[in-house]
């Protein structure tokens, strides 16, 4: 099966706004089934728009818009999709009282133009809106399938899981399609894609690669009559992946390397603390971007200069002899944040984040620790010489290897 | 004159992969006068994609085209450029000997494969890629303009900042076309637009406003045939618009409010510290985001819990007083961090970041303080209720409200 998605408004083809819903509908339609060919940004003109959809009409089998439902002039998807498919558009009673009931409820009058928004043509069905005064449309004509759905991210999403995907879902032939996001760290795109090569000649279950901030990702997309055999599919090419790419996995699906290490903190009843330096606090502030974080994490200092560093407990002789950016100063960050804030594991992290050189040694050099009962770990880092992807990638490892730390039962401090 | 934006690549119709080239380019586009009417991202096939080119060639002036010119079967869009030209693609022992030499350049032969990186049409001539193997191509043919660029975003950046612009500047007529962003906090994107409305129906300057994380932008082009002229048209809006927003304005066209904070504490030459509650570290994550932060960013304590607030020199009664979500215990935490890294200023800032209520205060309420010599001041804020924004706002807010306190001649501490 054919898609193809429309982004409407000429607000997109400024280069100010970008256009994150096609991306959203099409990640969407890929575990369906449905293959999206073509993606258009396409300003508000009636002319231009209803020649697009007369030419995808005749191509593809799932029509998918966004943008073009509001109360203005300017809006004119539904005005377009009536033309190319040569139908009138009339007002539905229905829909003009649950759009004054909508304004009522907020104690307001229904301006004139937002009558435009209750129209409907015969092949189409309205599709309700939660969150605004657009609702969406769903029709179908000759066996092709149109939907067209409000701009606003949050309002697409919402129509889209709650209304349009079971619509889909129901429309298509029951196959079951399982996917699977194997996340891997320390490896390039070319070494994860060489390590699994033998997978990507397969039709199904299907291989895609991706580079993300946080590593290396695989996709598998696998397709059968039921689910046991999706499963079977699946797990066999899992299973082969995974032994190629081995301790370079760190997660799945979908995983963050905050959320792992939160949960591995959590489940362990441990806290923690850190002490950076090339970070300048976004270890702390990715830590604590997970809601309840403040169970585990007890504290945070950033200390940037030498001077700090041995004010708030890192020994003069570390520093002085192996210099602040080291191992050994890691370790002593991460000892000195473990007591200064009581908690059960203290993390340090030291490095030159540029754009100079530090201690001759060169951008991208990254010296962690993880300090806990029993335990004492440090690594060294070679990151690419920029400086948010140094502070970036460097706590993405340290998180990663925090949740390793804690998942080994060897390692077990208490 | 109309422009047309293609992204090719299968890949980018999977929804994983982003297309950040053609809203760059729609940017770059709008500066110079030039409307696009369209962007498509449409997959590695050549039959679609001659077809589409002939369409855009149809109804464009410019085309511009990124990704596909690698040298896999699937980079198809020399092929299909050709098709839609009607013209034979050859091998250009010019470009075959720049290709050899970039491989020997770095030890390696050059596989069989990347000579289809060395062809071109007659009506091409190719466009130098420093960054990779694959040259672009600038085609003159019956008055209309197709560019094709490589996919990756930092080759294509690099070929059309070096190259591509200059030969479309020296193709343009000689108009001149200014910009200005004027950048707002805490009004909403009604009541900008509101409040410059009378500016919005002017074709010349033209206005654009936009949404974004660190508040409303408005975006100023006007066009002339002289520098003077244009920029005597710029200047009357400008002025028009600063005095109906006031003090709401906060920065113009490349500012960011922690290069601006970061300009004012060195031009003062005075150093800053920071005790952090809800933002979790990302107030000194984002300061030491400038490079040269360490200059004057003296270090960072990040406090969640009330002990580690009292360990630092949060004195207890301010705490029992008034809360730890408060202006008074902001305040103290200013004055603790900038007596704790002996730093000309410190700033404070606790909240609720969410999910849940604390001490009774809804989620999105946020207190922050500066305290520097003869002047604290501490301010309050009620952010949108979601973890996120609240940690990111308060930062952009703090950073202006900084750059602020250092700007005004009155409050010079020294």
């Amino acid at each position: 099966m054919k898609g193809e998605i429309f982004a409407i408004g000429t607000e997109l083809l400024m280069g100010e706004l970008h256009d994150t819903n096609s991306p959203y509908i099409a990640g969407e339609l890929s575990l369906l089934g449905i293959t999206v060919e073509r993606v258009t940004q396409v300003g508000d003109n009636l002319k231009d728009l209803a020649e697009s959809f007369s030419i995808a009409l005749a191509r593809s089998d799932y029509i998918f818009t966004t943008g073009g439902l509001g109360p203005t002039q300017d809006d004119l998807t539904r005005e377009a999709i009536a033309v190319s498919l040569g139908e009138k558009t009339t007002v539905s009673s229905k829909l003009l009282e649950e759009l004054e009931d909508w304004f009522k409820a907020r104690d307001m009058k229904m301006p004139e133009r937002n009558i435009k928004q209750a129209v409907l043509i015969p092949s189409a069905r309205s599709i309700p809106n939660k969150m605004g005064t657009a609702p969406g449309w769903f029709i179908e004509h000759n066996e092709k399938i149109i939907v067209a759905m409000p701009g606003p991210p949050d309002e697409m999403q919402n129509i889209w899981v709650n209304e349009v995907l079971p619509l889909i879902k129901a429309r298509i032939k029951k196959s079951v399609i399982l996917t699977k996001t194997i996340k891997t760290l320390n490896l390039s795109e070319a070494e994860v894609a060489e390590l699994v090569a033998i997978f990507f000649g397969i039709e199904n279950p299907s291989l895609g690669i991706y580079a993300k901030q946080d590593g290396i990702h695989l996709r598998i997309i696998s397709k059968a009559a039921t689910k046991a055999e999706a499963m079977n599919l699946m797990g066999t090419v899992e299973e082969g992946i995974a032994k190629k790419l081995g301790s370079h996995i760190w997660g799945y699906d979908d995983d963050t390397p905050e959320e792992m290490a939160g949960r591995a903190l959590a489940d362990r009843g441990l806290t923690i603390a850190s002490m950076e330096s090339c970070t300048g606090g976004l270890l702390s502030s990715v830590l604590t971007d997970v809601p309840g974080s403040s169970d585990y994490f007890k504290g945070g200092l950033i200390c940037y200069d030498v001077d700090s560093k041995l004010e708030n407990g890192v020994p003069d002789n570390i520093i002085s002899n192996y210099g602040a950016i080291s191992r050994e100063t890691a370790l002593a960050m991460a000892k000195a944040a473990r007591k200064k804030f009581k908690a059960d594991i203290g993390i340090g992290v030291t490095g030159v984040a540029g754009p100079g050189k530090q201690e001759r040694k060169p951008v991208g050099t990254v010296f962690a620790a993880i300090s806990m009962d029993g335990k004492d770990r440090n690594f060294a880092m070679k990151l690419p010489p920029r400086r948010p992807i140094v502070k970036r990638r460097a706590v993405v490892a340290i998180l990663i290897e925090l949740t390793r730390v804690l998942k080994e039962p060897s390692r077990r401090p208490t």
